[in-house]
């Protein structure tokens, strides 16, 4: 457990994209946020100045980024530049969501890897360490070469479906690339795995069928997946697996992105419970009836003590 | 002049915010813009496919940082992170207007650099190269460790003043931090300097108070400037000038980013002409009647050929 | 297609991991092996003494991280710097199979990502352009900041069973985190899919159960993974394949990595053909008679050429 | 305020650039001059030896860049190296007068941007942090990437004629290029401002003409200005504001280099008082009787004891 | 002597190569040796899992580059990578015996500077401090520009001879790249210097010719060197010296990598005493009855307990 | 031998240090010296302004840094960082003696490692390559990570002696860190080897005993060392030959520095000849009647070619 460590107290920076759940963290933690200008100018550039100094303190700023994407990434670059030469001592940057993260690799020829820009950008804008959840991909994290503690939602909404003890269940991805995730959802549950299944044809690329593999007939669907933008592919995917027979349909996802149209899809959707979280914020307008959001605030808060007290993270989570 | 550098063919892209003025380039250079993918997903997020190779081509991009500018920014990183990874032999980044370049200095405690932090941002994306014009401070050029050319509009709007043959003129400046380049003007038109002076008073930071310094009386007043935003500053300088007792007011800036209420205001303003360039993109409704445009195309176009084939950019301008 | 590029000639350079593939390769451009020393000094130490100048020409090694792995690592690091102090014109670093590519993210806590070390090692040693081919994780790519062609083996394996024109074929991996992967051989062969899961119970780490995912009684087989270490969970998958009622099965990877007691699990195994490559060299007493190695060396051979000149890869494969 | 950050001790060292200020810096934080052996070998090479450690202090090197410049520097940088190899905790480099920060931007083609150089020479010797004071251009500060305090002695220097409660006041830059700064002065003394404008002639690139911008017939005159080199642009400076009629003149500016011939120019001129700092050293023979030097130490001895204990430095300004 | 610096709590970590150092410096230090999971994967790949957190501590990893030697490396490498991204305070390699030390320079065209590479790679994996013996040249430390303490084992040779009290001794050197050491090794004795000179002849790269150096008949000779590899050179330089007319002989050096044939050539020379220490582990098959083996474990454990306190290493040595 | 490189024409720049001996490199190649403004302000700042482009060129600045040493680093560095911002193609520093190469190792703690930091700020001004001669150690090329040239004049000033024939000759050094290039001119001339031994004695520092190892008496002696600067230990060391007996004496040395008292010793010292080089100007007041100066202006104009071509050096020296 040890002694203090070097750096000055916490203090918390709420940026545009994060306000409500930076407000539970600073809660969860008891350490008021910091205030701040934050000035737009006519030409869109941001200014931002501190209300108080920050040196030699330990700084976490909390930035998701959702929309407006760009502003909010810039946002997040320039406070921490800010931070950086009023000479903080550590500033880690917790980013709930990270944009660009499906821009991880090279599928095709002559594309950028964007999220590893954005690492890039991270690193050098000043930061020490990052704070992120359930990135698309985990290889992301060694884009990094700072230290960071990419969390998971994963035990929060697992413990959320146990505690419901749905019978005949079957969990299910509606994509192949979530196939090893869904598996370890259906290993917690106890449940057997199915997924659907998108093929691509030819040049267009676009989805031109979809398959169910896997048993769905009669069972209760947990329907897994990382995010959620449209809503377009989650809700192809419900009708298939209605269509296949499927009883009752749970939606899990980490990631609330609900861009248009996914409110009218999911509104209209014949599932049972919409589960999610707050790492990006959800306005009241679309928030759902069925829809349940969990929140992250004190797995945050508690990974930036640990991580400000030189405590183990992982034994949070038994591991 | 030398025998052809080890670099393979000049390819242009446009980015979105250069569109017009990157087709002005790729006339005068004979060379046809490189066409891509740009595709905007739901969450904003960008992705680029080029569709063609640039494999060890000699590549410019041009992007200009106005409205919107943090897409604008963003949109320029992966475009080179893109060329970058598809082998690019060099690439430069021709950015006509840069945003945050007023964000220069910490003139007070516990603000950021941004425009250091832009020019990390280009540099940690892989850029080469870089062509820009009229920095708000020429020190910014030394924000880049990669070298680059910080060209000026002087020239050309000098030069069309030098033809004008104003009688009886004198050169002002909005803003003190011109002044010397106020000066450049005033010497090469061989005409006397005056500076309006705006004095903040306590700490609302606004400006309370305005002079002239100098003599206007009964002169033809040429108004310079890097830039104009809202225009607010120019109008309250034009005004103060008029009550002075100045003749003909002319307006002579680079960059046009007339931004609301810029238009409204200029359009009422008592000026006889407003010259400026294209290093921004006009659009129609923003172009005033008593308006002239000069293009920096040429200018752009020519500096990026010498740099191909290894020839001086200074003896353009006689240096 | 462009004029040359500013670099010399080509020089090929074989390091102890990829002598034959290397010689291929040669084959291939027409280019013979440039020769060195290699010493291994009694205290394990290796010594590099090319027997020719480099300097400016535009180098390839060739080196796959196989048995012995770290010597051979050290081996291309030592060879770079070699190149790099003797001013070469450009290194590329040709890799046709990466070690370490599975710890390539932090998926249980205070564990290493080694991948992203061998990138940044390969880095430090002044290579400036790597090629290589099926990366256990396409994201490994954005570990690297320096440009790279990536490769698949996936046209070549999979040409290869579309002109066998296998009836009532599907495609089957033996892991869910090649399910993409596996689509995509699906969809180019138009056949469907299926899925072996193992599931890992408690904290032993070890597989405890595995299930089918789709249908696969009375169909034909192909295994699709990117490569093959010890066999074991190869064969744990034939054997439930064939308890399922799976006809002929098929095994098709890129890496034969075949380290004990894979020959003796494959010799045995009911599967009529095993389809690989030669990315990793395949001793003579490791290969079956039902085995048919691919080779890669036109392919990498094909993109070393084309890097050489400026020209595209992209186009190589038709996209 | 904050509980004591993770660094030892303060320790300050005094190169020979700054040896009487930072005896005054240790005796207002009550901290000893830590010592060391400084040896200049035959052929000029500096040899430093420090007499004690500084593993994991919190040190401070006070090293002014005037004469001998080059000898000055070098001295800083063996001095950080010396300390970065002996493990302090870290390195904050006081350097009251940078030399080359006139050096900063390329106003003509092809030049140096020295300034940039001398800032990453100070970064790539291993420097955490620095402290300065009234850089020429307050850009610079962008041209460190590691976090640092820019002081100015302006409040010390305006306080002062904020006490003499000079009548009739006004105040006049030498410089165009220091009119924002002369406004600062004007506004807080509350006086009205002037310019003396130079304007280079043709390619000579000397001065062919002095104007006076604004009103000082009859005024009394604070002439302000960064720094004074060999005090021929300030003697015509105040010979031009007699010939217009001004009463007493006072001079004002931070630093003191005071080469020849200043100390004749300025003993000749008809100047009331020059009032200045010790950011630069004078030798008593440069003291002129009509010299009013103000110390510098306590303000950087405060600055460095709030950047030890991690607190607010602009606070020290009421801002 | 100072308050505590801002790490955590001292962590030991025993790599492969230094188990039983390792284990004494952790009785020296009275800090126990923290666990981790090594595992080497079948296809050679090794994958550490730490048993316990050790975020925000002050890490030291022992580990000895002796064989096998690229394992070795690697394994330290990935510890380094492990500690980083659990957010270690501080990581401090402890490398008893640094490999590729002896290829420190480019002694003919086309080599390689592998320790500088070798530098390199700890850096790049986030090593923050490093603590060696006796690298072969002091020039070494140069390659890092990390701090470090390069210690020596000559005050624990050197005082054991001194202890002996060797009457009509002389010093002498197995090569002249040793001779400055030797050197002092005679000053501190109080005794003459003699050398063996091993000169090459032609291309062949081998010695041709020995001679002696200085006067040896009649003397009891204490022979030095850094390390002994396969021991040929001192098996002729001691039939050489033998020759000369040599009494007693004894062998004193640092680094006992000991590889065949060195324990049957040890054996059989007519010495009287082998000195050396254990930076370099020596089973006890390799421990003849006339070797005395002295420990480096309580030099490596004060200083690191003296590092981590922010104390001074050199007073250890009344330096 | 290749086709020609990707860069422009060979520029070559003559810094202040090195003015004839580029001129001799310039004659040697038929190239001429580019011109470009040097000036030096009054308060000693460099200023440098390049009077042509050098955009795409290979350019050459040569510069010794020997005395005024610092001025000359620096105007060195400022050269580079200019030819950088002009887009220089390949900026290669050719420096034919480098300062601070004596301190090159932690021989005492709490000293720098100054020549380090001299390779990196050469690297971080924006040097792509560097060609020097005979630097103190070899291992210092290690210092930097930019490709090198390090040349010696040992060719040269060896096979002048191969040419005089000397009968009965012995090679000696001066010091024993240099014996082992002493060794490398004793096999060139098939002679034997003798030493002089300096002992320092206690903590002042100083020499205080000398003595010969091996054979001199009766011999003429080529007493043979890197640099000679003041001569105080090259008097010390003739005088002790000559009391043993030694019959002429030959000096033979690569760098002259020859600073206050050499010419003094040396012209009263009773030696054969002195046979140096010019990589430090030797002023026609310190050339004495019985030194001979080698050129290496064909060497460094060669290397500078073959650079410029692609083609080997190592060939040069039948290596």
């Amino acid at each position: 457990m040890g002694r203090m460590l070097g750096y000055g107290d916490i203090k918390l920076f709420a940026c545009s994209g994060s306000v409500e759940l930076a407000q539970e963290i600073s809660d969860y933690l008891g350490v008021p946020l910091s205030s701040y200008d934050l000035v737009e100018f006519p030409n869109e550039n941001l200014f931002i100045r501190l209300k108080g100094s920050v040196r030699g303190q330990d700084v976490f700023v909390i930035q998701s980024m959702a929309t407006p994407v760009h502003r909010n990434i810039m946002e997040l670059l320039i406070m921490i530049d800010c931070l950086k030469r009023d000479s903080a001592g550590r500033i880690t940057a917790i980013i709930p969501y990270m944009a660009y993260a499906r821009s991880d690799k090279k599928d095709q020829p002559r594309v950028a890897i964007s999220a590893r820009l954005i690492a890039d950008m991270i690193e050098v804008a000043g930061t020490d360490r990052y704070i992120t959840v359930d990135l698309h991909a985990g290889q992301i994290q060694g884009f990094f070469s700072i230290p960071g503690d990419v969390l998971t939602a994963y035990h929060l909404l697992s413990q959320y479906f146990v505690d419901k003890q749905l019978e005949n269940a079957v969990v299910a991805t509606v994509d192949l690339g979530f196939a090893k995730k869904g598996r370890n959802y259906a290993t917690r549950l106890g449940v057997p795995l199915a997924f659907v299944e998108k093929r691509r044809s030819g040049k267009e690329n676009k989805p031109s069928a979809l398959n169910v593999i896997g048993e769905v007939e009669g069972k209760n669907i947990i329907l897994v997946d990382d995010e959620v933008l449209t809503a377009e592919s989650i809700a192809q995917a419900v009708h298939l697996l209605k269509d296949h027979g499927a009883r009752d349909i749970y939606l899990c996802f980490t990631h609330a992105l609900l861009v248009d149209p996914a409110i009218e899809l999911l509104r209209d959707l014949p599932v049972k419970e919409i589960v999610t979280t707050n790492t990006v914020p959800i306005p009241p307008e679309k928030q759902l009836p069925n829809m349940t959001v969990l929140s992250v605030a004190s797995l945050l808060g508690e990974v930036a003590l640990r991580a400000h007290e030189g405590r183990s993270v992982g034994e949070l989570f038994n591991e």
